[in-house]
C-alpha cells in the first residue's frame, strides 16, 4: 500500500528537487502536460524582457552583433548538443521540425536515393507531420515514395531492407509513449545501406540520448516540450559530421550561405552545420530557447531518466492500487525501460475525463478518439504531484464528473 | 535655404506626429535604420510579457485555445491583408521569407513550369536570399533554371517572355531603394503567360500596395522592417484566391493539413491559405507581430507614403544645401516616386562614415563595399531628425571622423 508519506519521502531524496523552484508554475495546479508544452523557466521571463526592451528597444539594429543575435542559432545548437549526445558543430537551432525534416529528407534522398532505393521508410503511427513532410517531398521530387501505410511501429525494424534510402523514425511515440531502440534501428539501417533520421521531439531533455555513439545520420527535435523553451519555439537539427559538405539542403536561404553579408547573388553553402539555416531567425523566440537551455548546463540526464521512470512507475502503481485498470487501459509499455516519460490510457470517455481533471487543476491531454496522456517532467513534477493526481483521477471517476462533462460538451456541439 | 524652423513646422503639420509616442525609442538617438529593423512599439512590450508570463506561464497548454495561439497565423494574416491591398483569406503569417519563397516558387513551377517554360526570371541585384532560394529549388527539382545573372533590375521588364514560368521580383531594392512598377510587371508577365511573385520586404507598411488590384499572383513580405514586429519576426505569404486549391506547396507540415488534430497519417491540404503553414508557429515572436500590427489598424498608408517622400526629399535637399553631393553619390532614384523609403549613397569611406555617425547617435547602415543607407520610418522619424542627421553627417565629414574610424577598424582587423 503506497501512501502519501512514501511519495513525500521520494521527493525528499530527489536529487532534482531544487529544479522545481526554477519554474513559474501556477498555484493549485498539477501540470502533467510537459510532453506537449514545457512549463516556463523563471529565467526566461527575464531574458525575453531583456531581449525586447533593452536589446531590441534600446540597442536596435546593433544587437545583431553586440548581443550575438547573428550567432544565436549556433550558440543554442551547442547548448543542445550535449543533451542529445552530439559532439560540437553538428547541431543548430532553426525553423520548425517540419521544415527541418524537409531539409534532411531532401539531403538523405540526394545522398542515397536511387531507382534501386526508392523508399523513405516510416510507420503509420509516426507523428503525422513527419509523414506529411515525407509525402510533400514525394509529391515534389517524384522519384521517392514514403512507405508507411502498411508498417506499424513494431514492424519497422523488420521492414528495413535494401530498397530503403532512408528510415524516418521518432524515438518516443507521441500517442503511446513507446520508446524505440534507436541504436538497433540505426545498425539495421546501416547494414542495409540505408540512412536514418530520428525525431527526438518526445525524448530530448528527458532521457540520455547518444546520437554520435549510436552512429545516427540525422536528427530533428523540438525545444518546447521537455526543453521548456516556449510555445512553438524554434526546433533543432543534427547532421552527423560525416555528412557535412556532401549534399546541399534545398531551402537555401541567406543564413546558410558561407558569407551571407557579402550579398553575392550566387549561392554557396556554408561547409558545416550552418548550411542548414534558411532565413532570418526569430530572435525573440530563440532567445527564450537559449535561456531555457541553461537549466541543462549542469544536469545529469541519467538522473532525469531515473526520476522519469520513478514517476511513471508510481503513477501506474497507484492506478493499480485504486483498482482503476479495468476502466483505464494502459496503452504505454508496462516495462518502464520501453517507454518515454508519459503514460497513455484508453478510456471510453477520455475527452470528458481529461476535461474533468483540468477543472480540478490536473492538466493532462486528450488525443482522439479515446486516449488520455499524462506527461511527467522530472525537473518540476514531484512524486506527491503524482500521488495527488491519481487521487483526483479516482475521485473524478467515482463521482462520474467525466460523464457530466462529456454530456455538456456534446450538447454544446450539436 | 532650409532651416531647422522649416523642419519644425513640417513636424507640427504632420498628421502622423502622434505615432512617435507609441514607440520606445532610445534617447539621444536618431534612428534611420527602420528599413533593416523597425523600432519597438511600446504595446509590444506588454503583449510579449503577457504572452510569456500569463499565457505560457500560467495558462500553459490551454492557451492554444483560450488565447487563440492556434489561430494566430490567420489572425495576423488578416491584419496584414489591408496593408498590402489584399481581400480576406489570402494572407497568412508564418516562417521566414526564405522558407515562404521556397513554397511559392515550388507552387508556381507546378502550375506553370514546363519544357517550354523552363525559367524563373529574376535580376542579379534582387535580394540575395530570394536568388538563393530559387537556386536551391533549381538544384532540387532539376527541370527549372533561375535566370538572373545577365539581367539587371531595369532590364527585368524587357526580359519577360514566353519562356518564363514565373517572375520573381522585389518591389523596393534593398541596396538602391529603387521602386519597381509591380502593376506593369504583372501585366507584362500575364501577357506572356507567366506568373509573378513579389517580395514586399522593403515596401510593406511604408507605402500603399494593391496586390489584388494589380492582379499579383503571389507575394511574400517581412514584418520586422516597416511593420516593427521585432528581430527575425515571422514573415507573411500572400496567395491570390485564384490559385487556392490548384497546387500543393511542398513543405506539407501539420499546420497546413485540413484537420491537423485528427492526426490522420495521410496528408490532405487545407483548401485555403492555411495550406501554406508548415510546422508549429513560434508563438512568442508571432504575438509580437500581432501586437505591432495594431498600429496599422486606423492608418492611412497614403499619409505614410506622403511623409516618407517628404523625409527622403528633405534629406537629399539638405545634402545638396551642404554641398555634399560630390562626396556622397546618390544611388537611389532622384525622382521620389521611383524610390522606397530609403536613400543610399556611395562614398569611398562608407564603412567609416557609418560607424562615425553611429558614434554620434545617428544610426544608418553600411552595405559592402561602399554604400551607406538611410531608412526613413514615417511613424517615428521626424523632419527635425532628418535636419539634425544631415547636420551631424556634415560635421563628421568636416572633421574627418570617418577617416579616423576606418583606420582604427583596419588596424583591429589586421
Amino acid at each position: 500500500m503506497i501512501t502519501r508519506t512514501d511519495a513525500e519521502q521520494l521527493d525528499q531524496r530527489d536529487p532534482l528537487a531544487n529544479y522545481r523552484q526554477q519554474f513559474a508554475l501556477p498555484e493549485q495546479t498539477i501540470y502533467l502536460d510537459g510532453n506537449s508544452l514545457g512549463a516556463l523557466p523563471k529565467r526566461v521571463k527575464q531574458r525575453v524582457s531583456e531581449t525586447v526592451n533593452q536589446q531590441w528597444g534600446n540597442d536596435l539594429i546593433g544587437s545583431w552583433n553586440t548581443h550575438q543575435w547573428v550567432n544565436l542559432p549556433q550558440i543554442v545548437g551547442e547548448k543542445i548538443a550535449p543533451v542529445i549526445g552530439a559532439a560540437k558543430k553538428q547541431v543548430i537551432c532553426c525553423d520548425s521540425i517540419s521544415v527541418n525534416l524537409f531539409k534532411l529528407l531532401s539531403v538523405a534522398i540526394q545522398l542515397n536515393g536511387s531507382e534501386r532505393r526508392p523508399y523513405i521508410l516510416s510507420s503509420h503511427d509516426n507523428f503525422p507531420t513527419d509523414l506529411y513532410i515525407a509525402q510533400g517531398l514525394q509529391q515534389q521530387i517524384g522519384s521517392t515514395t514514403c512507405r508507411f501505410k502498411d508498417v506499424a511501429e513494431e514492424q519497422l525494424y523488420d521492414a528495413i531492407n535494401d530498397e530503403v534510402a532512408v528510415v524516418m523514425v521518432t524515438e518516443v511515440n507521441f500517442r503511446s509513449g513507446k520508446r524505440l531502440d534507436i541504436k538497433a534501428l540505426t545498425e539495421k539501417a546501416h547494414q542495409h545501406g540505408a540512412l536514418i533520421i530520428v525525431d527526438l521531439a518526445h525524448s530530448a531533455g528527458v532521457m540520455p540520448i547518444e546520437l554520435d555513439t549510436w552512429n545516427v545520420d540525422f536528427a530533428v527535435g523540438c525545444t518546447y516540450k521537455y526543453l521548456n523553451a516556449g510555445p512553438g519555439a524554434p526546433a533543432f537539427i543534427y547532421v552527423n559530421k560525416r555528412w557535412h559538405n556532401k549534399a546541399q539542403q534545398p531551402i537555401a536561404g541567406w543564413f546558410g550561405h558561407k558569407s551571407p553579408f557579402d550579398f553575392d547573388p550566387t549561392y554557396a553553402p556554408d561547409s558545416g552545420i550552418k548550411q542548414y539555416l534558411a532565413g532570418t531567425p526569430a530572435i525573440i523566440s530563440m532567445a527564450a530557447v537559449d535561456s531555457a537551455l541553461d537549466l541543462f548546463a549542469d544536469l545529469d540526464l541519467q538522473h532525469v531518466r531515473t526520476k522519469s521512470i520513478q514517476l511513471t512507475t508510481l503513477f501506474h502503481q497507484l492506478i493499480e492500487q485504486h483498482e482503476l485498470t479495468e476502466q483505464l487501459t494502459l496503452l504505454s509499455p508496462t516495462d518502464a525501460s520501453q517507454r518515454g516519460s508519459q503514460l497513455s490510457y484508453q478510456h471510453p470517455q477520455a475527452y470528458g475525463l481529461c476535461q474533468a481533471l483540468i477543472k480540478r487543476g490536473v492538466i493532462a491531454d486528450f488525443r482522439a478518439p479515446s486516449y488520455i496522456r499524462f506527461g511527467f517532467a522530472p525537473l518540476y513534477n514531484r512524486h506527491t504531484d503524482v500521488y495527488d493526481a491519481v487521487n483526483t483521477l479516482c475521485e473524478v471517476l467515482d463521482n462520474g464528473e467525466h460523464l457530466a462533462i462529456e454530456w455538456q460538451t456534446r450538447q454544446s456541439v450539436t
